[in-house]
């Protein structure tokens, strides 16, 4: 599906850095963990981190039936879901031209609950740890009951990243001062047993593949 | 300034997670990067990355005072800040009963523009880069005329945190199922230089302080 060109998926701020290309939003949306949803309730924004997955043209948001806001989202207010990764800072030779690596992507529209709860929650599940829906016990009924998975569709949106160098005038480039760019590296560290396992079960498979695995920035070898 | 019992602000799910000491907040706010700043226009939620500093009882935010939603927060509309950070993934036995260690700092209020640009534009530089201000030229009048440093009071503000063990029941107890937590690690890397940095000029304090320095998770030693 293709960006539609409404007001409010046109960056009107440095639009150069702005991407057309459907790869692009779904790298962003692929490498987040954590998207920041903003819902409007009598006039108040509020921002929440939802865990999310992509599932195709969609995103699958996941929360609590008890929650108020959840709730709102679920009856279909507008929304906004917005990913963020950071990748650095941009280090200029004046404080002007200072700024950051980042790749934003932005999903506007309105969510629905997803019908089939039992299969969007393994997607869920399987997008943050591939492979993990098939290492655990099938959900209870009550467990879904209690599970509110929306979904968000892909068709409104926006993508603008961010990767250059600094861009300082003649007059600094001449100058004395440094300019570069300071990476920020995130990576999955080493698995940590909970206090309460019993002896002798194994790390699994779905854990021990995203251990010491590089999340961002993209190309960076795992450490 | 204490967390004012709002309806806004006061944590309905899970509650026994929010924590309400103002160091808590102030110990997410001074981790975090950027806010995912929440504004309504035409009843639309936009959710917005920005770069933020937080200078005592106020979160500086900072941006061009060409975009259209920066103008409207410092003209006062009301506003969400949200600062997330997200420190692992939680295993536990069960899909249901597995989620995220995060922090999140939730900021509600009305910006305005900042009087003295030249002094909260060096607050900035530095609350990103601690030293970077006297390592610069000063600020051209024509890029402070172009600078937009918003203040949004730490008044009305919620704190949530996750850092337990998964939490699952007697019968998955005593199942085969792994459960722990894959931690999520973020640190500096090491300073690239510019491509058009001229040679002989050495890596600033200002950087060299920070590479190599963890960000996330809180008590992780530097790799």
């Amino acid at each position: 599906m293709a960006a539609t060109p409404e007001p409010a998926t046109r960056v009107r701020r440095i639009p150069e850095l702005q991407r057309h290309d459907q790869r692009d939003l779904e790298a962003v949306l692929d490498a987040g963990l954590v998207a920041h949803v903003g819902i409007v309730d009598d006039a108040q924004p509020y921002v929440l981190p939802l865990a999310y997955v992509r599932d195709g043209d969609r995103l699958l948001l996941h929360g609590s039936t008890g929650s108020r806001l959840l709730r709102a989202l679920a009856a279909g207010a507008p929304a906004c879901a917005t990913v963020t990764l950071i990748d650095g800072l941009v280090v200029a030779r004046s404080a002007f031209e200072s700024s950051m690596h980042y790749r934003c992507a932005m999903v506007f529209g309105r969510c629905a609950p997803v019908e089939d709860t039992e299969v969007a929650l393994q997607r869920f599940t399987d997008g943050l740890l591939p492979g993990r829906s098939g290492e655990v016990r099938a959900s209870h009924p009550k467990e879904l009951a209690a599970t509110q998975v929306l979904e968000l569709p892909i068709e409104r949106w926006s993508v603008k990243a961010s990767d250059e160098d600094p861009e300082d005038s003649e007059e600094d480039l001449a100058g004395d001062s440094w300019a570069g760019v300071l990476p920020i590296e995130c990576r999955f560290g080493t698995p940590r047993p909970a206090a309460d396992l019993r002896r002798g079960i194994p790390v699994p498979a779905s854990v021990r593949q995203l251990a010491q695995r590089t999340i961002t920035p993209p190309g960076t070898a795992a450490g």
